[in-house]
């Protein structure tokens, strides 16, 4: 299978350079009969856009989605859907005087070791632009679940820096464009992030996400696991350093006696699993966590080395997020909704459409 | 391809449960030519093996390691190499009264969800015996690793519980039973880990792998990175909560200025990346870190529910490690072996045996 | 995927040299809760084994089936079902002479100049030998086809050289040594086959295999096609050289007018299609052809070359079968199960367990 | 991995209906530094385009390819190279009255058994316009199999009804727009064509490929022969009914004396094998032959069913050609193409660009 594709049943592949014509994705494996229309798409990749606010990096696309393939008269056919976007605002000129340089916690250095040739505009295939085609192909596997499951994949920023939340709401998640879950703090994070852009650094964040609605059984043993299936899919998305399924490093310090998770009738007293055991949803909520890194874009000049094997320092100008992490937030939701997508058919492929085999808690 | 299988080209599948007549695996892939003998496996499983020390479970097997394919004359031939460990410390009767009843914290109730039926005999697929297959696997490739590239592989114990390595010495990791890199805390370690075991509880456990002469440009993107592959097959293993590349969830914290490795002509300054930038090795160390759950498997008894719904409390029986996080560290080299030497072969496949083609660092 | 595992979903992996310590196969990905036990094999191997008559094969094993996991008190669980058989009748001595030397028209050569060392004894990894295990992972597929969907496959010899049935009677096929339909010929290929071994030479064959009760639907464009996978299947039959679907070669000669099956509401008029159209079942029966070469394996002196690059002639001893196509009948009846099994589970993972959509005609 | 996509390594995976926005494929694991332009791919498009003389389909297409993706200044940079080709001559008018109808030999009533929907216009993705997109991916695989290894891939028609090649000349292949390799029977067929367009019939036909240059020892044992790969990619052609390795069905009839190719210190003495023995290339030509049922596509009415369960006479208008094995061609060549690029990596992968190992005669 190609390594630009992910998903063993419901599979997405998707090709495409920061500043080349077109970015685009083909999703094998849909169910058939699924309405889907071009205008689904806009709200999960304005969540992820560019330009949304000051806070993130100003590069301005329609990034209107064109369904090529897969869809006859508003339902999907059961062939492949193929998505294509335009790039429209490509300003290649802003990275030309980098072909020649590796910019320092870049893939620069590495894509040209492996391959001995590399795309330098935007980044090419190592941009975060990539990461759109993840978030359209999610839009069809978030509709499918919820209407077929009940699942429902949301994410929020649970830490920038060293600011975490004072309180959670999940309402106010999608009313402030740091997607944070307490309002009250937002006029502390726009502060933060100016100071931030006005230092010309970056920062890191944490993002969670949770699927509620997961019924018990998905996921499948040793190497198909759910959370194993969940830390690949969350680690492939740019600058994420770490992975965590409901505890996750915490376990370390904790004892047996406090981590696992009691069973009454009436529902688990915890949920310190994030919702899997053994590989296999438990049908609580499946929490997961991933730590991104600060880009390594910024205005504080580093040094490096060129093509030519001379000591360079480099200073990144341009369009760029001061944090990733935040525009990360739909993109790991995205992530998770293909993965569940995807075990939701591997399951039924091998155990059946059944119904309660076991006393169900929740 | 099957769910028991794990890696593209070099392909290890294994099989059997805990109380089964015996586990295997079968690993595809392998280049010829590889001198390789039975007796090889011996260390490796040793050092994973139950009943190492009084800190660890006291399950006693032979773990005599068969070859029965893909192995003539002392070398691999190209063709599956199949290997067979017989299971002769069954006990199963102490196991035999948890039938019907889901063990808080264990995948007995995802089992039963998923299937509707379960082997209950010592956690049947789900219990770590089937890491040990792992391992046998592992000792090939990294053979193949070492050989022919020079890289080693190494693990150690970088946290239990609240205790973390005051020193740090490759040198004393593989001199006591902990697999720590302090020897003057073991005594310590001891007394901890005997109280622990005296409470009937567990703990928790950080591992850190090292991966040492990487190359670089081992990886693919965007679905097939290397720290992609690194969380799923670490996150594969029983009891892992986290996986971290680098810095991992320190990250969060941190800025671009202070993250970033920059770039001399003698090296880099740092491995915050933990040696992957784009999902390509840069051809500084790997360097992954897990977090392992407290086993549930604990003397202090536990509510939950058995198979006719009724409310039931659970004191798990038999020989369990109070810190399993202690033996996952052969794992964890383990299943970093396997991605590393995978990704050694996806990369020759694509790329060739090239030599340099870019200034590289070190 | 190794690329001794075939399947997608039901996947098989079969691993072991013919005169190595074992043979056996890992199956995963198998329906939970189908009841299976070790007797079961025993009447397709004996089919299939050597030895059946005075026409096959000389070598006499017990071919004893030994489950090794995945099954529970009878029942499969959903894990990974391993096989094994231990190779008792090995003879090696036999093959003793043929180290240094290419036998003309067998994978010595091929072998050699892919992995620069073979095992020599007996095929190694290229006898028939490994079909023992696809027809007793098959027996687990065939078993649930019928169990669940009704679906019966058959086989049966359909050309032997130059002499093919005169009649067709279903009933004749299991009654006599060469899987032929038509009873009355049986004294007259016992004089053929007679006359064949005394020659010393061997003979070509034509298998043919028919699945009764397969529902429309099965199989998925484009490239994991019913029938794309099923002559990849059948292809990889020891010695198959060609492989038809339907009419397959015959539709060369026909016209569109002659060709179609054209459907009424009682049924297809005929089913030149084979049961198969765009990749995906019509309901008819679905119909294979195999061609098998004569075997290589004769006692006629044969020129060709040995590893020191010297000229020889060989003759091959030892016991082979004068016509390698008539044990093929149930191998090929286990790849046309496989093949089905597998996409059942595609199906259902994909379009659910469906009722009727449109008018069904069979 | 994708049903829409096919290899293992050289992975391609094609979108798009036969009236739908567009046409495109996927093609990943690309070695990098290839050069490739748009131009390239005009000659083998055209070879396949329709229109291309009286005798095929008169649907006229610019089919103009766009590189979308993977290709940096000229060269391929190791990325996903993705390829489009909008439809501009849809006609849809042309096939609204059948969306009702199934008609009789095509796979209309397969799709919907499957998917419970169809896109009726044109055949949707079960028309051979998708084939557009094999020839494409194939123009960079020939290419580097060309430039890389020497290796040549060409095909003929070989039979087309009743007719045969007299005489054989590669040089008069691509002199006539049959592919026939008799330039003196062109006159014939060209008659015998005009002939069977005026019955308002169709005819099978039979097209061979043949690779020159092959290396031995690519291919694998068991499941990933290289025939049994070949055999799978060539069935999934439209209308390809069987397919035959070297001398295919011809061997039934055939003593093993008659068969094996002898091999001498200056080559084989024969070809029977088609180049392949165990599943691995043996340095002769790769032979293999498909045969191509007679398109259902006629004007003569054929009893048929509609959606409403109503027996109905249908006559199929519009374009389509007499004899669809004619384009089939480049096709045929095209998956060959794809098959060796996909083996030649994978050898690479397990064995290293090794030299040779034995005596190697061709």
């Amino acid at each position: 299978m190609s390594s630009n594709s992910t998903g063993k049943l419901f599979t997405v592949t998707t090709f495409g350079e920061s500043h080349g014509p077109a970015i685009g994705c083909v999703i094998d494996g849909c169910p058939p009969g699924l309405p889907i229309s071009e205008e689904e798409f806009r709200q999960d990749l304005d969540r992820r856009a560019t330009g949304k606010s000051r806070h993130t990096s100003q590069r301005r696309e329609a990034d209107e989605v064109e369904i090529l393939s897969g869809v006859y008269e508003g339902r999907t056919t059961g062939t492949p859907i193929a998505l294509l976007i335009r790039n429209t605002d490509q300003r290649s000129k802003d990275y030309g005087d980098i072909a020649s340089t590796f910019r320092p916690g870049h893939a620069d250095y590495t894509y040209w070791h492996k391959y001995g040739i590399r795309d330098p505009r935007g980044g090419g295939r190592s941009s975060a632009r990539e990461t759109t085609m993840r978030v359209a192909a999610a839009v069809i596997a978030k509709k499918w679940l919820a209407e077929r499951h009940g699942v429902r994949v949301r994410g929020y920023l649970a830490q920038i820096g060293e600011i975490a939340p004072a309180g959670f709401d999940w309402s106010a998640v999608e009313q402030n464009p740091f997607f944070w879950p307490d309002a009250a703090q937002v006029p502390e994070l726009e502060k933060y992030m100016d100071a931030l852009r006005k230092s010309g650094d970056s920062v890191g964040a944490r993002v969670n996400v949770v699927a509620d609605g997961v019924p018990p059984g998905w996921g499948e043993p040793i190497y198909g696991k759910l959370d194993g299936d969940l830390a690949s899919a969350l680690m492939s998305i740019n600058a994420v350093k770490g992975v965590e399924i409901g505890d996750g490093f915490a376990a370390v310090g904790q004892r047996g006696s406090q981590h696992r998770d009691e069973m009454h009738l009436d529902g688990f007293t915890s949920n310190h699993a994030g919702g899997i055991l053994g590989g296999i949803s438990t049908g609580q909520a499946v929490v997961a966590s991933v730590a991104l890194k600060p880009t390594s874009s910024i205005l504080i000049p580093g040094r490096s080395v060129n093509l030519a094997g001379e000591p360079v320092e480099v200073v990144t100008k341009g369009r760029h997020d001061p944090c990733v992490g935040i525009r990360a937030t739909p993109i790991a939701e995205a992530m998770m909704a293909l993965v569940l997508m995807d075990h939701a058919l591997r399951h039924r492929a091998q155990c059946g459409d059944v119904g309660e085999v076991a006393p169900r808690i929740t």
